[in-house]
């Protein structure tokens, strides 16, 4: 299937709403992510934004200021600071940890209450796509078939057979729409055999976690398979003074086990294919890939205190110290003020192992 | 030829004089050791003292306080800082460098001037020997061999076929002697596949830069192919108000190629093998074989500010913060306050450039 890019037209869309989860420790971007200060409140491009300002930015021109962001009640302060155009209520605070579905429910049922016919758009805070055109002229699309009743996600075309993400498979394509399609299903993260044989069969597209959909078929969708969930959120958006009673009660589950795969089964889901460049920054492999190399090697922060030799990968310079690299491949180097971690490009997802050893000798000031 | 190790008798040798050349500026050892702060003064082997400090402490049991130090006039007073028992004349302060033949030759001098029939011995200030009672009875010996007229240099054993030493040829016993024999000759630097037919004969010495002699000798000889430096350096210790007109006349060169070659050509060198550890910490993989490792990690600084995982090689923790090493074999990690080198074993060699780089970036704050 051919990749579509859908220009975007540049009108905002009245009754769109996006949905910003900002969760996740970012653990395997330790030390420049920490528990206190995860990876969406930092600036990980060098491009003077943070990931969640450039996740607001990126949909701000479809959902205008029509922006509701759900995170842990510890880093509730920090995205106001780093949102001042934001009202108080469109930033949610998680009393504690209850995975995507719990926080995207909330979400959709406090717009739900607002605007019984609103859609949503979820994007994850910490998710770079540079071409922000692009991306926005598939949020269009979505918007569209959402319209219809479906559940749509964005199917990023891949670009390498990668073992890190899941997979949606595309069925038939949705009369009416420029290139939106069934959702036949979707598939766990593959092996690297399958995911090379996903990639042959032209079918197979990147789950990226980006769901656009009526905010009510969304919680009656969820009402099928967990009403418990969509009972709480609703519960939630029309008493808020309930959070510290229904918040601990809602089931901890990830929205694509809750909604997705069971409604993809109904034929209740589409797929708006995406050739846009997509990254989720999952480790600083993934980051050094988002970033400029001179001789390289990618350097985030200021390249006056870097000295490479004979070397390439990714240095990190945000310790305000000179960082030298001497004959080095694929060698990932972070420098802060209070730890530096160095690894190579294959071993970054081996990172969080850091984490846990200090969380074991009770270093927990570094975490 | 058996390697010998002769004890130590523990009795200092009244007319025995140490000698220690501290110069040098280490940049293979950047960013530890700077133009500033050079390797002699730091403490490398986390043993509590700085590696001039343990040379000093080394050769004491043989010289008692009859040591004089030649370094450069920036680190004068930093070597006095070191050694507080030095009168202010044991501490000899070059105006500039002109290599190690000029400042062997006037701390000579100078020793020649109190006692005529002096013997000394030159041991440079950045070298590591961990068992010192073997090192002194080499010299013991040397001392023993000296008194025949003899320029007495200590045959470091080799236990691998370095190519970044020179080796010492030994030729026929010297009757008399526990263990000396006469230099063949010197050779400069092999390169791999000479170095093994070095050690297959079983006939080569690593030259470790260590001369015992006496004072008028080692002067006497050199008049024969330097008089100039000669008699210079006995001018600067007749008059000490010379330094600044007869310093920057001296000839540039290394005692190996004024003296110990052409000497060993009509006969005059001596060696006593020794089969102690001795190490010139000439970069980081050399310092690395100095420390213990733990989990194949070697630390220098504080192990509790170190987290390694599944991997091999060295970390200088020294910046004060937490240094985390994930998947990497035979890595280098050094962390200063001001900057982080990151290099590998193989490489270690190369680190000089870093310094090299800074220069031409008029980073000169740095080295």
């Amino acid at each position: 299937m051919t990749p579509t890019v859908t220009e975007d037209s540049g009108v905002p869309v009245d009754d769109f709403w996006a949905i910003v989860p900002a969760g996740g420790s970012g653990t395997r971007l330790w030390p420049l992510s920490r528990a206190g200060h995860p990876k969406f409140l930092h600036d990980l491009t060098g491009e003077g934004h943070t990931l969640l300002q450039g996740t607001v930015a990126r949909v701000a021109p479809l959902s205008g200021e029509r922006v509701v962001v759900v995170t842990g009640v510890a880093h509730a302060d920090a995205v106001r600071a780093q949102l001042p155009h934001l009202r108080a209520e469109q930033v949610l605070a998680e009393p504690s940890p209850r995975d995507s579905m719990a926080a995207i429910a909330w979400a959709a049922a406090v717009i739900e209450a607002r605007d019984p016919e609103a859609i949503v758009g979820s994007f994850a805070a910490d998710h770079v796509i540079p071409d922000g055109a692009a991306f926005r002229g598939c949020v269009r699309e979505a918007i569209d078939v959402a319209r219809d009743g479906f559940l749509v996600t964005i199917g990023v075309e891949p670009t390498f057979p990668a073992t890190s993400f899941g997979y949606i498979q595309m069925g038939h394509r949705l009369a009416g729409h420029a290139s939106a399609a069934r959702v036949r299903q979707f598939v766990e993260k593959p092996d690297a055999a399958r995911a090379a044989a996903y990639l042959a069969t032209g079918e197979f597209r990147w789950n990226a976690g980006m769901f656009v959909v009526r905010a009510s078929v969304l919680l009656d969708l969820l009402g099928q398979w967990h009403p418990e969930l969509a009972a709480g959120a609703r519960e939630l958006a029309a008493d808020p003074s309930s959070l510290p009673r229904v918040w601990p009660r809602l089931t901890r589950i990830a929205i694509d086990h809750a909604v997705a795969e069971p409604a993809a089964d109904i034929g209740r889901v589409a797929v708006v294919p995406g050739s846009f460049t997509w990254n989720d920054i999952g480790d600083f492999a993934t980051l050094r890939e988002l970033l400029p190399a001179a001789d390289g090697v990618a350097v985030l922060g200021d390249a006056g205190q870097v000295v490479t030799l004979d070397s390439t990968g990714l240095v990190a310079a945000r310790g305000g110290r000179t960082v030298a690299v001497v004959g080095l491949t694929d060698i990932i180097v972070v420098d802060t003020g209070d730890a530096v971690l160095v690894t190579s490009a294959a071993q970054a997802q081996e990172v969080k192992g850091v984490v846990d050893a200090l969380k074991a000798t009770g270093r927990t000031t570094l975490i």
